[in-house]
């Protein structure tokens, strides 16, 4: 089910071991479902009465949508860090481990977060190097000297000194964007598309540092900072600027073989396939197994943006100084959007929805990237002919760091609150529509632990069975609907009547 | 009157041409007063009639505090920028000019000063050595030829010589919080508090780039930028540091000059003392006529509190480079607290109470003088035999930005919101102890534009008069009550019955 706009209006995360109380002491309203967070399944009936797994947080449901907009809006108590309201994210985004940190332990997460991507940003180059010193040929005969006499050979030699240390390199690449999940999760998101965004985000940062700057001036981040730290502030934009049209060939052929090869390699999905043949061949009993096998998981939020980005970073920088790297960039785009449209229509079993939270993010690393493109350019310039009217241009960063400024005030809180006015609206046109509409059989059964869920598994397949047979929004060639069935009735223009309510309890 | 804390919760600044519409809609509540804003009070019918002196911003009154609360938090209409709801400042407070500014205008207003308090930091000592440089003999012996006998004499030449370009300077920073009021207003707020909070802010700015940085690095502001740019990030507080214990003996005599000797004139308050004696000869007519001449006006918080600030900064900075600063700085924190007590109870006449709105500013400021004093230390100890040690410093900026997120987690909303809690359990209380109270009468005339009231001023004056003769909070030796009149009673914690409502009625 595409998640529903109008339950998520009336669902909200409410942080406190009084916060049901409260809640009704300010909205005169019930609550619907306070979730244990349990560890053994098996134990569910004597851990659902233990008081000590109880967590002190509760998704709350509200009568009217102006309720809900009311609450999320507004301090509750008078310890702004006791009691914490946000918008419940959809049932299927919800990340159930970090619902109940509280507020001070959050701020010393973040902290340690911060610190820690710095280091790894500009330091992760430290740990690799120790282990590419102990894969050398050295370092293999001391720890295993019984294997000598195969290293020995003269194409194993050959093997191990051309190819571990970049293997080395590569692993860590690949593992980073789990590395970087990890660091979200402790920082305590509530739910799995924060999560994404804020990997997303640092994912960004990390190219930016490492691949973009790293590739300018040659040297690890660790030897830039050193650079940067001695450099005066008005030469770095000019040493960069000098060094880019130098590196033009270097990044349109870093566009041929990481970009355009890397939308191939999207749609071949090797990864995907190589696991569901072993899937196949060693655990596949019942035809429900191998469906599960088949279930490619949803698109990588947290890798795949990013790297657009960097791509469109390098189009903003180049598109001046060299523009034959243009059409390089144009092709990518193309193929990507070709590639990931069909992908996500006929492949990926999306995860969530969260209603396009992640744009903002993706807007303002756009903005971000024109201010670096404008530096540069202006670095660039200075040391042409056209240094005296250089300093016109900064009036360029100017404009856009307000026109940033301005986006934020105008059409920043489309996404982070709902105006009372459209929620009154909203609200009046339903109670005259349908009366009796009532959503509290939805909404028993929505936002519950999955530890809690299994047994009603078998139900929730046929219902998912019947909706395959539906019309379809687009026709898709999709295997599998584990995850992203059609979208709910709930979704759409017109509501449902009540037995259609009551037909849908228990869909997460 | 005491700024009436229960009034202002009730109170809200709508900004819309259908802001009245809107809220009946939302809130079903009446509004109270949408007041006209006009430039001749002579035609006071006329222009009250007429539609275009209306403006588009009403101050809208609520029933409850829960509601007004709410009303503060939430966004109202589907475009943010249309719509805009603040808590009302007090009605001495509201600055009726900047009411109905719109939000791009708003932006654009806040872009054109922030890069105009740039120039104005940077390169304000260009055109002073321009009039600097008309001042001088030889530009006044060729703009004005018939005083040459006169400039020719030894001892006015000397004065001239002597004395001018000191003058000029001096006249600038006299100048100089006018200025920064001005900016302020330009840029749109809509209360003499905010007003006062933002000039101070900048003046803090000013003085910390012109007095702190320029005398540690001798040279203006100009030449600093022009350093700094220059100069490799990891170089500035090493610069600075290292420069630090030369200027002490310098920052001694200036803590003696500057802060003594402004306290001391603080409390001999010659300006208005001569400003009152002028008055009295010329102008003052009736016993009323002196006693507004009399009035001191209020405490400058706009060019005080950024000055005693300074001197914190000096303290922290000196603390553990010169410790035998501190004894002269605890001297005028001292002096400053006799001396600016003494003037508050017996002196000024506040224009306005703002609830301690200044408070998160001035915490702010602290924070960034220990963040600065933690660099420059670490700057001076690298050249030191600490050398080594020094990375470990970095700790201690880190822990105090991470401090003050802390703090502006859980306790700056305490200053911007208010907790729908409180607002309900005192909703509930007055509804309880008072069923029948009713403060229409009040808040109909309490926001009325200052044009409008004239007519009423007499009647003030006897009620003021009566309030003289209760009893006092803190005995106090002022002469004029015009601004600051006794606590009202609405503050107390006892409330008022009905009829000393309506007895109070016209009351600013």
């Amino acid at each position: 089910m595409l998640w529903n706009r109008r339950m998520s209006l009336k669902l909200m995360l409410v942080k406190h071991e009084d916060a049901l109380l409260g809640m009704q002491l300010n909205f005169g309203i019930g609550c619907v479902a306070v979730n244990s967070y349990m560890k053994i399944s098996v134990e569910r009936e004597r851990v659902a009465n233990d008081p000590k797994s109880i967590m002190p947080a509760a998704f709350v449901s509200f009568k009217t949508r102006w309720g809900a907009a009311v609450c999320a809006q507004t301090q509750q108590s008078r310890n702004p860090t006791l009691w914490l309201t946000e918008w419940a994210p959809e049932p299927r985004d919800v990340y159930w481990h970090n619902l109940a940190i509280p507020f001070v332990s959050l701020t010393v997460r973040r902290l340690i977060i911060a610190v820690a991507f710095f280091f790894l940003t500009f330091f992760y180059m430290i740990p690799i190097a120790f282990v590419q010193s102990l894969a050398s040929i050295e370092g293999i005969e001391k720890a295993v000297p019984f294997l000598r006499p195969i290293i020995e050979k003269k194409f194993i030699k050959s093997l191990i000194q051309g190819f571990l240390p970049g293997i080395v390199l590569k692993i860590f690449l690949i593992v980073l964007p789990t590395i970087l999940m990890l660091m979200s999760k402790f920082e305590g998101f509530i739910s799995i598309s924060s999560l994404e965004r804020r990997s997303a985000s640092r994912y960004y940062l990390f190219n930016f540092v490492n691949v973009f700057l790293g590739s300018i001036i040659t040297g690890s981040a660790l030897e830039q900072l050193n650079t940067f730290m001695k450099q005066s502030p008005n030469q770095i934009p000019r040493t960069i600027g000098v060094a880019i049209p130098m590196k033009a060939t270097f990044f349109i052929s870093y566009i041929m073989v990481d970009g355009w090869a890397g939308i191939a390699a999207e749609i071949l999905m090797l990864k995907p396939l190589i696991i569901f043949h072993l899937k196949n061949f060693f655990l596949v009993k019942t035809e429900k197994d191998r469906e599960e096998a088949m279930d490619p998981g949803s698109i990588g939020f947290n890798t795949g943006e990013p790297r657009i980005q960097l791509y469109f970073l390098l189009g903003l920088v180049y598109a001046v100084v060299t523009p034959v790297l243009l059409p390089f960039i144009i092709v990518f785009f193309c193929l990507a959007y070709v590639v990931f449209r069909h992908q996500i229509i006929n492949v990926y079993n999306q995860e969530y929805e969260s209603g396009a939270a992640f744009w903002p993010d993706v807007h303002g690393r756009i903005i971000g990237a024109l201010i670096i493109s404008q530096l540069l350019l202006m670095g660039l310039l200075s040391t042409k002919q056209a240094a005296q009217s250089t300093p016109f241009l900064i009036a360029l960063p100017i404009l856009t760091i307000s026109f940033h400024y301005y986006c934020k005030g105008r059409f920043e809180p489309a996404f982070i609150r709902y105006p009372l006015q459209e929620a009154k609206m909203k609200d009046t046109l339903e109670r005259a529509r349908e009366p009796h509409l009532n959503l509290k059989g939805y909404l028993q059964t929505a936002y519950i632990h999955p530890v809690f869920k299994s047994a009603e598994d078998d139900e929730e397949e046929e219902i998912h069975g019947k909706w395959e047979h539906d019309a379809e929004l687009v026709p898709t060639k999709r295997q599998s609907r584990r995850n992203t069935p059609l979208p709910s009735k709930f979704s759409g223009s017109s509501s449902p009547s009540l037995p259609e309510v009551v037909e849908e309890r228990g869909q997460p």
